[in-house]
Parts: structure tokens; sequence; C-alpha cells
């Protein structure tokens, strides 16, 4: 299958189809068989600051989402995502394209256990990651789709990933990540440690009355002990039916 | 001022008050020019979990508020409160007497830094602690007051009661502690850093929709690293109108 838009031919493999943002016009290329952006993806790009004339890195980036949704919300300069798995990269390759936003964003293939050497230490304002959410399981690592590998830490760890921010973030520059509230302690406790000082927290609860499936954090690099926790983020006011600060995130 | 209870005549000092517990009918002595109980310490009591048969160590006890709310919620075997300042370990002394819990029920006058050679290493199956939220204030130390001294960091730090603590608990203890949420990335990484794995937080958030000002945290020692967080606590569904959550906690 192929789409036209401007003077671009986009080529659709197999199984892949073209999802609408509602932001912006812009599209983004998924397959269902691989693995499709979330609602962690959204929340992260509404959680995280770009400011004007910044440079993001989004570590882990898929099918591109995350740097697709800051360009159209932020009004940061380049956005970088760093991928892995070439077939997803290819994806996210295509939708930037199919976007036009080539002077925008820039997708590379490659490690995130060898960011600082690809991109060079201080290279960045801001960090993103929606990272694997589980613990490694080595078992798997022979044989993983790309689901497993999205979801748990057979590539890269947490400690992975804090190693290489702290070496690509400027000083004064921002980390933001969205990850599950059992590894909170670890999470805090590593960030210290790599001296990205945790500055923001916001909790994400299914419903007011339940414990919570996500949380949204932003470090400093370099900064001063002391956090501000948010007010509590609740997905659902009834069954099926989004609270208006979920319907905010996901139309401003 | 004298009150008669049973076989036990109890002297009120100058400016010193008896208030209802509204708990198996004990009573609290408190000086409001001193320091009165709070929020705070009836949150952690409800928080905390003390098993049958439990020995249980209150580090900073002032009026003794926490091992007398806890010997009424709980089946702990002994319930130690430490207390440096003498007036408030007094008071917490007489206030011991006054409901007649002598024998559940020690206050130790000391200081929480020497509290592993007080009681020795590993005698506590329970750690409980309401301590100085604000970080040392060092122009303060020598004309502190008992609010001070109750509120700052002076006589003790966060470090010297997680020190402590891990001396003084049993391998498996259970640490309780209610802190205010800015210091939390401080305080997880510190309860790694001392071996009392955080294992539960709830954070109290005085509306819905504010910030949290106050978490309540529970620690193991020698605990792997997996946090359960739980469904927010929110104290006031209105103004001056607890939610039946506080209401539950205050009469349970």
């Amino acid at each position: 299958m192929e789409k036209t838009k401007k003077d671009t031919t986009i080529l659709l493999k197999n199984n892949e189809r073209i999802d609408d943002l509602h932001r912006k016009g812009y599209q983004i290329i998924q397959d269902p068989g691989r693995f499709c952006f979330g609602m962690d993806a959204v929340l992260l790009s509404g959680f995280a600051k770009v400011k004007r004339g910044e440079k993001v890195l989004d570590l882990g980036t898929g099918t591109g989402i995350i740097p697709i949704l800051l360009e159209a919300k932020t009004n940061g300069e380049h956005f970088t995502g760093l991928e892995v798995q070439e077939e997803s990269a290819d994806m996210a390759s295509r939708s930037v394209s199919l976007n036009n936003l080539e002077e925008k964003i820039s997708i590379v293939t490659g490690d995130i256990r060898d960011a600082s050497n690809i991109f060079g230490a201080s290279s960045f304002d801001v960090i993103t990651t929606n990272p694997p959410y589980m613990i490694g399981e080595h078992g798997l690592k022979n044989n993983a789709d790309a689901k497993t590998i999205a979801r748990h830490e057979i590539l890269c760890t947490l400690d992975d990933i804090l190693m290489q921010s702290t070496r690509l973030l400027k000083q004064g520059g921002r980390f933001y990540m969205i990850h599950r509230p059992f590894r909170l302690a670890e999470i805090f406790a590593k960030m210290v440690e790599y001296k990205i000082e945790p500055k923001r927290m916001q909790l994400v609860y299914p419903y007011i009355d339940k414990e919570p499936n996500m949380v949204l954090l932003e470090g400093l690099k370099g900064g001063k002990s002391r956090i501000t926790i948010e007010k509590p983020l609740i997905v659902y006011e009834d069954e099926n039916v989004y609270t208006q600060d979920i319907l905010d995130i996901y139309e401003k």
C-alpha cells in the first residue's frame, strides 16, 4: 500500500497502518502485531516540559511517538529518537517523513548503551524515555519479539538508561520518564546515585480509590534534593469515562 | 492540679491539660505552649502494622502519643518511647501512668543518636517515628524550644534515624515513618542505603486536587526492592468535612 503526502510517497509494509494523532494533522505508522503506543507515551509527552530552542533526545523511541507528539506540543528546536530495533526505527523514520518533519526530528538506529558515544557528552537539554518496565528476564533474550523488548529490560536496564542520560544531559538538563510505581524506591535511589535529582513526580491512578499504575518523573542533572509531588492524575471518572485531566492531556 | 485515676495520683504542671483520646478511655497530658500531637501522629498509628507479640520502639516520642495509640489499636507485646527532651518524656511517663499502662509502655529519656547503645542491636520488631520534617537549622541550636526541636532536624537528622533504626531492627523488622513529600527522593535513597527497603507508601492529600502534604512509609529491614503505593489518602471532602477514610482512622 502507498500513501502520498505532499511530494512524499510513504511505503507501508505488511500489517502496518496509519493512525491519526489528532494534533496538527500528524499521523503515525504502527503495526498492531509489533507494538502500538499506549497512554503512557501520551502522558509522558504531556508531563515533559520542552522550552524554545531546546534539543531533546528520546531513548528507546519505538515508532517515534514521543518526538512526534513533543514536536507538535512544544517549541523545542530539535528532537532525536534513538531506537535499537531496526524495524521500529524504520517505521519511525517513515512516520517522520509522512509528517514532513525531517528537519525537526531525526531517528537514529542504535543501542541505548552506546548513546553517549553516538551523540557525545552534554549534548541534550532534555531526555525523555518510556523504558521497559519489567525487570530483565534473561531467558527471553535470544528470541524476544518487539513487544517483549519494549516491556522487559532485555536490551537495557534502568542503570543503563540513567548512566547514559547523566552523560548525555547538559548540567541543569532535564530527564523525563514514565515508569511503574512498584519500582519507585529503586528509581529514586538510582536517580540520586547518577546525579539526576528527582524534582517532580505525578502518580497516575486508574480510579481515585485504586493504587497508582504509572508514575511520571522529572529529574534535574546536578539538582539539589527537593521534590514536588503533584496532585494525583486520575484516569477514569467512571467505566470508560475519562476525567477532564486526561482529556486535556490528549487534546492540548 | 491533681487528677486521680484508680490508685494513681497524676500531677499536672503549669499549662498542662488532659485530653481524651476517644479510644479505650485513654487520655494524654499535653501542654499547648510546648507541643500538641497532630494528625500526623494519628495517621502514622493507623498506617503502622503491629502484630501480636511484637516489640515496638517509637523514636522521638514526644508526649508518647504514638505508643499510647498503638497500644490501644494493636496486639503488640510492648511499646517503648524514646524522647530526648526531659519535660516531654516526663509528660509522656505521666500519661502512661494516667492510663495504667506501665506494664505495656516504657518511656525512656535519651538521644536517638544513642538509641542502639541504649537498647542493643536487633532488639525491636517494629520502629515508628514522626521525626522533625525540616532540614536542620544550626543557627537555632542554642536556644531552640520544644516546638522547634520537634519540627527541625536540630538534635537528629534523617541519617541518624535510619542509621540507628537499621541497627535496632531485627532482620525482617518493619520501619514506619511519616514525613513530608518534598523529601521523598532523599528518604528513598537513604532508606535503600541503610538497607531498610521501602515496601509501602501512602501519600496524604489535603484535597483530591491538591499536592500531597504528608507521606506514610513502611520499610523492611533487608527487604527486596519492590514497593506498593496505596490509593491516595484524601483528608477533606469539603472545607472542615473529613473524608470517610480519615474518620475511619480516627475511630478504628
